[in-house]
């Protein structure tokens, strides 16, 4: 199942792609062309693939509303995606050069905008709860930011910081996918809230095994440098993990805060990390949230779609790229 | 009239204050900070005043939600605006440091994303139209600021490219304040278009007065170096009817296309301006321009808040800050 997890939503995810392609083609051609080049570069389409699965493993029939909040979220995504890379100094998106670097920052920053705006269109009116649901995530969004940027090449971060940033960061906007899925099924509040808490934890489990990647993934699969966080400064689980180890902790620290750490640092870092169980520990705190995640999904009647929910979760902390 | 056109609005424009500086109040303290910085330095608040002042014109009551949709117009402003300012290197906005020089560059893109959001929060739910009118601007914004790229330091741009640049970047979402405030009164579909075409008209007559301050007006009253526009770049119409002039149109030219100009190029440019009818021409545009909006209004019924519309209309077209 970890495999085909998408495989009974494939013309839907079709579907998330051609309202995002359709709805990103404004008057200006440059404008279009930068739009286009973000969304080609693909991505997993996890927050449009929750928000469907969700939506029919709560009963729903035809994805068509769906599908359109899906594809509002990823553009409201990707537009959260270039201002961090921007942010973030990153060079790489899955695989491509991110768009500041392809095109000027100045441009990369009202792309971000405008994707934004295009993501809150799409929602249309009348969507009530949608909204406030994307909405307060688009807003938790900048808290988890900031979290980051408090924490960046710190000494003192420990695991409650860092899921307190993950959460603003990843988890509200999954788990918001969800509860959109859920609710335009017309669930009950109390399953709304279900299907969220399952999407949220997903999503913790998904940046933990983001962040492990950071460190063991391989780069071909991945499409990004591998040491980016350490050279970034950003505090990610198998940091954290790998400064309080009694042997490499004390380098491991020195480096991670240095302020001027390069790929070589970051390669040290990497090893000296290998040599500690942050590694596994980090694996086993996202199979510890992903069982707490499929909890969330008991009550919920069994069927391809809830299968499909479980096999996605499964992706999630299983995944190499 | 000109003077006093927001009397009437008073404690309207007051709670606007309040509600922008309490939905602006987040769990991390910096992002608060940053957003009060951006919302202490004022503005005019013309969106909210339009908003308002467009409401109680078409015979709204209780201003409540307009004032909170004034307020969402007004924040929605501010988040671009902390943009703007970075793509244009911009020093100072209303003669405080901008944001990304007085914080960090990434945080100041973070916290106009997060101005976005909330500005989207407090349209609240189940705001039907609201919502299409305000994405429709927020989208033609990107478009303008792209157009207004294309034509930097060009020779070739005229009024019409600068109209279109000007109807995105600040006639749209000035419109949208209009129709708002039409459409929360209940006013029929004619009355909020011809709402929107006044406040449209308006913006442009706004914009065309805020190009003309940036080469003649005090830099006391208006908080910003004179001569911007010239350094940056950006076409506006004093500089694009001095290129048509015959005698000092070439010189004009050659230091508005230079890709190095500085504040002395500047300082040659104005004088040059100065000598030509620009900015004669530029004022009777602004004029016909606000005589076009006020037609807008002949049906609508006669009361303080139709004159104070008509009163920051004047005020728009005499003002010197």
């Amino acid at each position: 199942m970890a495999d085909s997890w998408h495989d009974c939503i494939a013309k839907d995810l079709d579907l998330v792609e051609k309202v995002m392609s359709d709805s990103t083609v404004s008057e200006n051609d440059e404008l279009t062309e930068m739009c286009q080049y973000v969304l080609r570069s693909q991505g997993k389409r996890i927050r449009p693939a929750i928000c469907i699965l969700a939506y029919y493993a709560c009963g729903g029939k035809d994805a068509g509303r769906a599908v359109d909040v899906g594809a509002a979220i990823e553009l409201i995504h990707n537009a959260t995606l270039i201002h961090d890379d921007i942010n973030d100094h990153g060079d790489l998106r899955r695989g491509a050069k991110a768009l500041y670097k392809e095109y000027a920052l100045g441009k990369s920053i009202i792309a971000g905008d405008y994707l934004f705006s295009v993501g809150f269109r799409l929602l249309g009116s009348g969507a009530e709860s949608i909204i406030d649901f994307i909405v307060e995530a688009a807003s938790g969004l900048a808290a988890g930011e900031f979290s980051q940027k408090k924490y960046e090449r710190s000494a003192v971060v420990d695991e409650a910081h860092y899921m307190k940033i993950i959460e603003g960061k990843t988890a509200r906007l999954i788990e918001c996918a969800g509860k959109c899925g859920a609710y335009l099924a017309q669930s009950d509040m109390e399953e709304i809230d279900r299907m969220g808490s399952f999407a949220y934890d997903a999503g913790i489990a998904f940046q933990i095994i983001d962040d492990v990647l950071d460190i063991v993934g391989d780069e071909d699969s991945t499409g990004k440098r591998t040491g980016n966080d350490i050279v970034e400064g950003k505090p990610t689980l198998p940091i954290i993990y790998a400064m309080e180890d009694e042997t490499v902790g004390p380098r491991v620290r020195e480096i991670f805060t240095k302020t001027d750490s390069d790929y070589s640092d970051a390669a040290e870092c990497i090893a000296l990390i290998k040599q500690t169980d942050s590694i596994a520990r980090c694996r086993a705190k996202a199979r510890e949230i992903a069982e707490r995640a499929k909890s969330n999904l008991e009550s919920t009647q069994d069927s391809v779609y809830k299968s499909s929910l479980i096999g996605l979760l499964d992706f999630f902390v299983s995944r190499d790229r």
